[in-house]
């Protein structure tokens, strides 16, 4: 199924692709909806003065003019939405007195951004975010109810098993200023770029950011730590750094940690090298990688901000994840590792007899489909081996026969029985499409 | 409900809004593949040279450009596209050699226009569209089952009655070759104009664009012509004009219209006054209007067109139709003329004794949505009645007590019972938020 887009970075799929798709967003929408999340949509547009106040992708932003636009138009700058976290904190600040807090939101949409695109990496893409925002508090404990959201959906989707990890910046930050490291973003970037350059050039980074030597190993030290219970805490205390904020971290952690493995055993490890770059993160932060593609980089990351929003008054701290369904889809699409029961939703096919009979063939369509049987009639009265054939390209189960009696024939199996249109079902295997794993 | 938008032309919805419009989505989507409909999406945008090839709506095209696109960048200029048809076009000839004709498509997609937003006219909006494109013929027949499907779609809506108008392109070029008038175009504008500027004024028109009175007369007397049934051929013959592309398109219409209310009775009426602005429509067109609503204009329109798309060696004619989702939306959601059961998906909260016992609340909430039924656990363990009101403001109707044994207690009635979390279930009606019409 692999192929070129017909423009570079902007993926489209065939019919039969976006029944995969389509049966993978139901599954999110429906798996959030049962955490009792509410589904918004924000306008794909925001004023490019919000885009650019998140600095670091600035430069990758769609910016909108109108063809005819009259001079000294006052319409805003306007640009694409490059995530959902961005208009999220907008719509929250714009809706706070109609919102009830803590506000439990999923967002499935498109986001565009100009970069360059790669494997993995389109200029228009689907994101599905789900987060819990506070009224100027949040309880901890949505920081480990929120990945395991995520692990309930992306466990129901037909893709290879993904596995999420978390931190905590507390731990990080109060660590580095323990062990005397200054430049505390510059340390998160270049320990964010580990798994890329490996620990020789991150050294090198750290110690080109002012960190002496020893201090950069100390950074690496800590990178190396992960596992999935408390004793994570003992082994980062081994290294002998000391501070409030590393023990508030790590208590936020190892509760995480130990509480989400308690629920989903193997749900969520401690990973000490994840930074996560975006630095409105404040406390938690997570990844997920699925198991062999290791290649796509995190497949649903996230984390916790103290202030997603403010209007002055009030501050909205919130927590939350995001996966990137169009990655995720394009590689199982591609592979593929996915298959589809059949290439359209039609159960059904009547059969036309001739073209003065085709009101005949409609009424039964009618019948079957108020029944809640996808159908339709055929195109064309060609002699029946077309019409069958018809079906069968498409891969649609059962062939319906007007007559007195009607039949219905299984055309995988050739079995053919009279029935009736008011009474007759198929198998609920054969009512809709089904998606499932090839591997 | 009513309110401004903080950016006007660009519709957001409140969660209780939104799940009305995912009612109507979903239904929409639900019905068009119960008529054996693929569901596809396009990107969002299209070479800038696509969307002018389709003179009209050039004006209102937003065009795209990156924030730091590097000079010299041999990117194509892209623009959002302004409808599904001019992207569908371009998806056929592309994927012409994957796709199975006749090809039976919807898709439900945003588009932007960069109109000077008014009442019920945005600049982001949603478009539900259902085609069927054939590869170089297409059955008349599809003529008449394209305005069911959407006669179908519609009525499963909680909105207002609509109504489906058809006429033909044919019968208005072919009358008004017969009569003499020579711009067919500008008759067909002229027309189109009726409901909006009246009798008078429409001939005014006709006559400035070289009819004569008489001749105006006599488009006008067509275009006062309607009726269910094969009676409207004989009124526009008793005109006293005569061809054969009017004879073609009147038998046309009439088929369709007598083909239509003999499966649906009132289901399409024919009223040839009807005309349409775009230039590609062929044959059949449809507009209709939601009964009451009159001031919103056609909230679902299309036509026949002999060739949507060509490669050169093959052309694609189609039929279909479009419904404008969003300012249908915006009309009952700001009336309001629909209500939801509950503002949120949950049905039950499951409430927390103290912090120390969560987990076990945790699980009793993975035990009810492991069965389908949307669960939240309250996000504080506060005193019994204030996790009730958290339930009561947001309308879900089961708060869940932990105990030996568990226990629920519906909160609009009082009534509590012991229950168990593997085998309890609501009524029916209680495990999704529901979605009826206020008056």
């Amino acid at each position: 199924m692999a192929r070129h887009f017909s423009l570079s970075g902007f993926p489209e799929w065939l019919p039969e692709q976006r029944l995969v798709e389509q049966h993978v967003l139901a599954t999110l929408q429906r798996t959030f909806e049962l955490h009792g999340f509410s589904g918004i949509e924000t306008r794909a547009v925001e004023p490019v003065s919000q885009l650019l106040s998140k600095g670091e992708t600035s430069k990758e932003i769609y910016l909108l003019s109108r063809l005819q636009a009259e001079a000294g138009s006052d319409d805003a700058e306007l640009g694409l939405h490059f995530d959902l976290t961005v208009p999220l904190a907008r719509y929250v600040v714009e809706n706070a007195g109609r919102l009830m807090f803590p506000f439990r939101r999923y967002q499935i949409q498109k986001v565009w951004r100009g970069e360059r695109p790669q494997d993995g990496r389109f200029r228009e893409f689907v994101q599905a975010d789900v987060d819990v925002v506070g009224q100027d508090t949040l309880s901890q404990h949505h920081d480990m109810e929120l990945p395991l959201v995520m692990v309930d959906a992306l466990g129901r989707l037909p893709i290879p098993r993904v596995v999420v990890r978390a931190s905590n910046r507390k731990v990080a930050q109060g660590f580095y200023e323990a062990v005397g490291i200054t430049d505390i973003e510059g340390a998160l970037r270049a320990i964010d770029k580990l798994d890329k350059i490996g620990e020789k050039a991150v050294a090198e980074m750290l110690v080109a950011d002012g960190a002496t030597q020893e201090q950069a190993e100390q950074a690496l030290a800590l990178a190396r730590i992960h596992g999935s219970d408390g004793s994570i805490a003992d082994q980062v205390r081994a290294l002998g750094a000391r501070s409030d904020l590393l023990d508030e971290g790590l208590e936020e952690l190892v509760t995480l940690i130990e509480g989400a493995n308690a629920l989903i055993p193997g749900a969520v490890t401690a990973d000490l090298k994840i930074a996560r770059g975006l630095d409105y993160y404040t406390g938690t932060v997570y990844e997920s990688t699925m198991i062999g593609h290791e290649d796509l980089g995190s497949v649903c990351s996230g984390g916790r901000y103290d202030s997603l929003a403010t209007d002055g008054k009030k501050t909205y701290p919130g927590v939350g994840l995001s996966i990137g369904v169009s990655r995720v889809l394009a590689r199982v699409l591609q592979a593929p590792l996915v298959d589809t029961s059949r290439r359209v939703p039609t159960a059904v096919l009547v059969a036309v007899m001739d073209e003065e009979h085709r009101a005949e063939s409609d009424r039964i369509a009618m019948q079957l489909r108020d029944r809640g049987i996808p159908t339709e009639v055929s195109p064309s009265a060609a002699k029946f081996g077309k019409q069958i054939r018809y079906a069968d390209r498409r891969g649609i189960p059962y062939v319906w026969f007007p007559g007195q009696p009607d039949s219905v024939k299984d055309i995988r199996s050739g079995e053919q029985s009279d029935a009736h249109a008011g009474e007759w079902m198929p198998p609920e295997d054969d009512l809709y499409p089904t998606v499932r794993m090839t591997s």
